[in-house]
């Protein structure tokens, strides 16, 4: 499989041996149009034969585009992330190129590694969701000709275009949904502060609470992050509060996993005991018993929108920033019951 | 943030600019050595003034090596390949390399295309889940200088590093505690055929049979796919038997998903009607009612060893390849009950 290569060996030259167009070697190559089987076996064995290897680098040089585009992510294993991932790679891969992809664990040094790492690359652009302290240095870095796309965090007013969700009203409808069930003990556990989603919920959350005259109690407020144990910690510090919350939502789907392990430590029935909700839907949560309520955020769209803004900013670097707010859906499913539940 | 390079500025030049070294500039711009905030600061500085900016093409031109690996799986959204992608990216990281992901969807013609996009990028390495069909033109492909490494599938027999899990011990654990609770009519609900986790977990299917003298009975093996919806399928295709099964194994986690809801969809209860348990633990285990008894598998240290393999390769081409396989292990929770389920 590992053979040498010989780079005086030009496209022209396999056109020639194979007796083709530059444009079927071409096409053969990159496996984007069609060529009969038969034609493109005899280029293979050209290519085979000559040893010839594309130059990407040389390419490069000449044209200054790598046909790469970055994804930075907290952590992609959170499949909120994955699924926006799975929506920019397909869009990418429409477009012939390649997506490479780095985990920040919402650590700004990290962040910055993978920052130089894809500007020394020449990356043609870059889609990201920031670390809380990005701002401080992203616009000091020399990103130059990098292209940038906002997912999930905002850098709308940098002048960046940004893909979110409308995260206020989709935590407002929840809580909203707690109250018309006659909740009014509700707690909130958050992700990691001074990041638009979790700014954004907790408004939608005081929001909800203050136009139905409910008063913020700041004890009901657990400040932890978006991984089962950070849901695992905010919940068992809610729970085990001497007045404890009827209600509880969670600001992402991985927390759920570690609130519900609390809740069933603590002997807690839900929905009987407790209500509870979270932002962003699951694969698995069909198969939870009881159903999860939760505020669906259509994930892979985030991906695929944030990819075309990326490739329509590629072809016009002058084009205004656009922001794009995705809709959020409450789903009632069984988790909050049908009626406050009963105090013990 | 979009300036205009100059690519006639040269490192030395900043460093000239900056009266620091050239490594200092670099250290600057790679990130990856201490460098204090006062001179990196100057660094950007001379950097921005001077309009710098690295050229990873002349580099790649004169060193051939691009410091970017590739990743190819199936679905990234499967949790199974998302952790491998994250053991693979943690490693490439602390490499200073870049990871490209792509998505087959078990596709030869999409696989076929990222090959061609990874080596026309001169990608140095690629770590792959190959598809079923991938044999027939792997050897013919113009991969040349590019290293690769197998994962989940296995490409051993052609002198390709791989990376498995002991697939047949972990599914003859799982049927073997079937039999041991009683259970002789067990269903298996499998992925592609022709892929080696397919075919080898079906050996181990089959030899748990075998071995405690249990004809095989064909009627209750369904062929599917890895995805929610096969999983669904076959598991409607198995319990709408006249002679249902009493237990039933799914060779994907993901598949489980979609059994679980074929099973609630016919009002059977688990594990009082039917006993099931699945290859691949998940996230989401603990919060179902039951817990689902499963066969784990090191998913992370799967994209971890493959990367480790991958680095080994790059620095010595020559050496002999190696197939690693990581172990099972039978986690018992609730989904199979204590005893053979009660015949209605």
């Amino acid at each position: 499989m590992v053979m040498s290569a010989d780079h005086s060996v030009t496209i022209k030259d396999v056109a020639s041996h194979a007796s083709v167009s530059v444009a079927t070697v071409s096409a053969v190559m990159n496996g984007n149009k069609y060529v009969s089987p038969e034609l493109a076996q005899r280029v293979r064995e050209s290519i085979a034969t000559l040893g010839y290897k594309r130059n990407s680098f040389a390419r490069g040089l000449k044209t200054q585009i790598s046909y790469s585009i970055g994804l930075i992510v907290p952590d992609i294993t959170n499949p909120f992330f994955t699924n926006i991932a799975r929506g920019v790679e397909d869009v990418a891969n429409a477009h012939n190129y390649s997506l490479i992809l780095g985990n920040t664990d919402e650590d700004p040094e990290k962040e910055k590694k993978y920052l130089h790492l894809l500007e020394s690359k020449q990356a043609d652009g870059l889609i990201i969701a920031v670390t809380a302290r990005s701002r401080e240095y992203l616009q000091e870095l020399p990103l130059r000709d990098l292209a940038l796309v906002s997912v999930d965090r905002s850098l709308f007013d940098l002048g960046i275009d940004t893909v979110m969700v409308e995260n206020r009203e989709g935590t407002r409808s929840a809580i909203e949904h707690f109250i018309a069930l006659g909740h009014r003990r509700i707690g909130l556990v958050t992700g990691l502060r001074g990041i638009a989603p979790t700014e954004e919920r907790l408004a939608g959350y005081t929001e909800a609470l203050e136009k139905h005259g409910i008063p913020i109690d700041p004890a009901l407020i657990a400040m932890t992050y978006a991984r089962i144990d950070g849901g695992e910690q905010g919940a068992m510090q809610l729970l085990t509060l001497q007045d404890r919350p009827t209600a509880l939502f969670l600001m992402d789907g991985t927390m759920t996993i570690g609130a519900l392990q609390a809740v069933a430590r603590l002997g807690l029935r839900c929905p009987e005991d407790l209500a509870i909700a979270c932002f962003d839907d699951f694969t698995w949560a069909p198969v939870m018993r009881p159903h999860l309520t939760v505020v669906d955020q259509p994930t892979y769209e985030i991906g695929q929108q944030a990819a075309h803004l990326l490739f329509e900013r590629l072809l016009n670097r002058k084009k205004n920033p656009r922001e794009i707010r995705l809709q959020t859906h409450l789903i009632v499913r069984e988790t909050c019951g049908s009626q406050l539940p009963i105090k013990e």
